[in-house]
């Protein structure tokens, strides 16, 4: 893939097959003021725009404005922005709006934001009076590659994140590439987790793709972040198609998600990102993927390696051992206080597992210690 | 049907018809102890059971020891009892007492009450890690013959009446008829709104022997509330099967809930009970039915006055018209504002369409007027 190539060409299009709730996933430049907004939607409803405050100022004007084209009647809510407000309080708001719009059940809600905007809106969608259509316009790299994509939606629980929630499949997903180019580091660094996080468990050689081509996506060359996410939609729209509700395949996409989301909760929404967690939570859940013998200790550390060369933490924070047992038995794969975790099987593969629970306390107190550098250069000879 | 028989006979079933969502509702004597409370579901998992402040002291013992025997973990969570409670703040109790209980995916809910408690243990399990199984076991009339059948679940917004639920079927549906022994009279009479419901949209033999078998249903005679349910729950069934998220048909069973939900939302909820706005708002709708000339003034007459031997208001409550008009904006079958009515098309038929809010004032402002003891005499000879 030639990188200097200018990102000019045509959007691109994902399917995601799920019978009558098939999509499509419309990657490419200047899509705001594009008709694929449209796809598989009533347009002469009411639409309604939900954002936050940091999202809206910079990208409200011009979805609103091509919506304006379509709908009767389209209105603009915007929310604080922080996974700190994705709980009831804020969903309400957007019931709120909805009621004071007089919205109908052929109302379309636009999540015009990232991953919390995103999960918000759409739980909203699914309850509003019973389900209505949603459609979302991914903002960050992390909402792009994952969470856009699938139909779960939720919002979280002070004892545990996501825990109220709904599978309901967005009308169509519209990643604007553009937005990409205004992503602040931190948000572009925490959304390339998710990316990252498809190489392991499924494409080594796309693992590979990745290693050879960091510097570039920390760049923000629009190739290579072109690439890096059609092949994670590709990646998750495939294993999505297979098993929608989650009961088997599709938990392998919540690699190093049962530490990252004990890491979320333990120190507070809000403190690391969504997209920090799980970078850390990979390296924790590589680390005991290798002490049962499922996977070669030189594999995690070229995964550390490249988790750090994009910008995130390695090295597990200070919580209690206990404390971290506890926020992972309520995740939401856990059966009868039994942590299940997503393990490598190999390079490419991945199983879900139980692990007792000294072994994972000797995972956490090894990954709270600093990983040294002479691990991770080992690893590029790997 | 023999009404001198005892209800001895062993439980009857009525089967809805949805695919692999399918399941049974069993009607009969003593299952509070059976094991069709255990039809289709998972019992080495936890249980919680949901009810409330009046109804746990009567059922909650005999059900706990039945679910006991075989789930490893029952617990019981009582509610406030009443429709001012379906609120987000009494649905968090039950998302708080689950992860308390360190409830997973595999958690089955116990909805013990009348339609407040199905309706919010249903969308509490809909939403628990986005969906969770649930057991119907419905203590009041109106439960057993409506609200326990067709998995629609919600609470309501301050400003409409169920706007934030879910679809999200049962696993069974329990009817214990020894229920409706102790049932207040007033709940009673609220319940038979639901039942008298089908006769003019459906079926109208089954309108005639309710006109026929009032008086034993009154006086709680057990073969004639046994027909009563399982009759109801049929057409449910019937009607549900063939349209399962209301895209069409399954709206006819809203007859006379526009007018009764903007009754109940404009005294404030749990000033009149549900069946008793559903009563009032049947005759509502058949007034504007036979206004718009699709139903004889007879046939008005002689729903009014079964509604009334039932028990229930025929007059509406002294709302603003204005008021009223608003609230039924809201309606979630309005379109574009245009509140949408669920009307009789001859008598057994119905038809869902639009009315000029001129037409829908008289009506409200004529049925604000007391009926006249003539009106309903004269509907004994119709």
């Amino acid at each position: 893939m030639p990188l200097s190539e200018p990102l000019q060409a045509p959007p691109q299009t994902v399917s995601v097959a799920l019978g009558e709730r098939s999509y499509r996933i419309h990657i490419g430049s200047g899509l705001m003021a594009s008709q694929v907004l449209l796809d598989r939607v009533d347009a002469r409803a009411q639409a309604l725009v939900v954002s936050n405050e940091k999202v809206a100022p910079l990208y409200a004007d011009v979805l609103m404005k091509t919506l304006s084209a379509h709908f009767r009647d389209v209105r603009l809510l915007v929310l604080s922005d922080g996974e700190q407000h994705k709980h009831w309080a804020t969903l309400q708001l957007i019931f709120d709006a909805l009621l004071a719009q007089q919205a109908d059940r052929r109302v379309v809600l636009y999540a015009l934001g990232g991953g919390v905007v995103g999960d918000m809106t759409g739980f909203a969608a699914a309850c509003y009076m019973r389900g209505v259509s949603f459609v979302q316009v991914p903002t960050t790299l992390l909402a792009q590659v994952d969470s856009s994509v699938g139909g779960k939606t939720a919002i979280n629980h002070p004892l545990g994140k996501n825990m109220i929630g709904a599978f309901h499949q967005p009308q169509t997903v519209v990643c604007d590439l553009d937005v990409l180019a205004t992503l602040p580091r931190r948000e572009l660094c925490a959304g390339l987790a998710e990316v990252i996080k498809y190489g392991p468990i499924h494409d080594l050689e796309f693992f590979a793709w990745l290693e050879a081509h960091m510097d570039e996506l920390l760049a923000g060359v629009p190739a290579a972040l072109a690439h890096a996410v059609r092949r994670s939609c590709e990646i998750k729209a495939e294993v999505v198609g297979q098993d929608e509700r989650e009961s088997g395949l599709r938990a392998i996409l919540n690699f190093g998600h049962t530490f990252g989301h004990a890491i979320e909760a333990g120190l507070g929404y809000g403190q690391w990102l969504h997209g920090e967690a799980v970078g850390c939570g990979m390296v924790m859940a590589a680390e005991l993927s290798s002490r049962l013998g499922h996977v070669d200790r030189s594999f995690v550390n070229r995964l550390a390696h490249l988790i750090a060369r994009a910008g995130l933490p390695t090295q597990a924070p200070d919580l209690a051992v206990e404390r971290f047992l506890e926020l992972m038995r309520v995740d939401k794969k856990a059966h009868a206080g039994d942590i299940r975790f997503v393990l490598l099987k190999g390079p490419g593969g991945a199983v879900i597992q139980g692990a007792p629970d000294g072994l994972v306390a000797e995972v956490i107190r090894s990954c709270q210690r600093q990983r040294l550098p002479s691990d991770l250069a080992q690893s590029r000879q790997a």
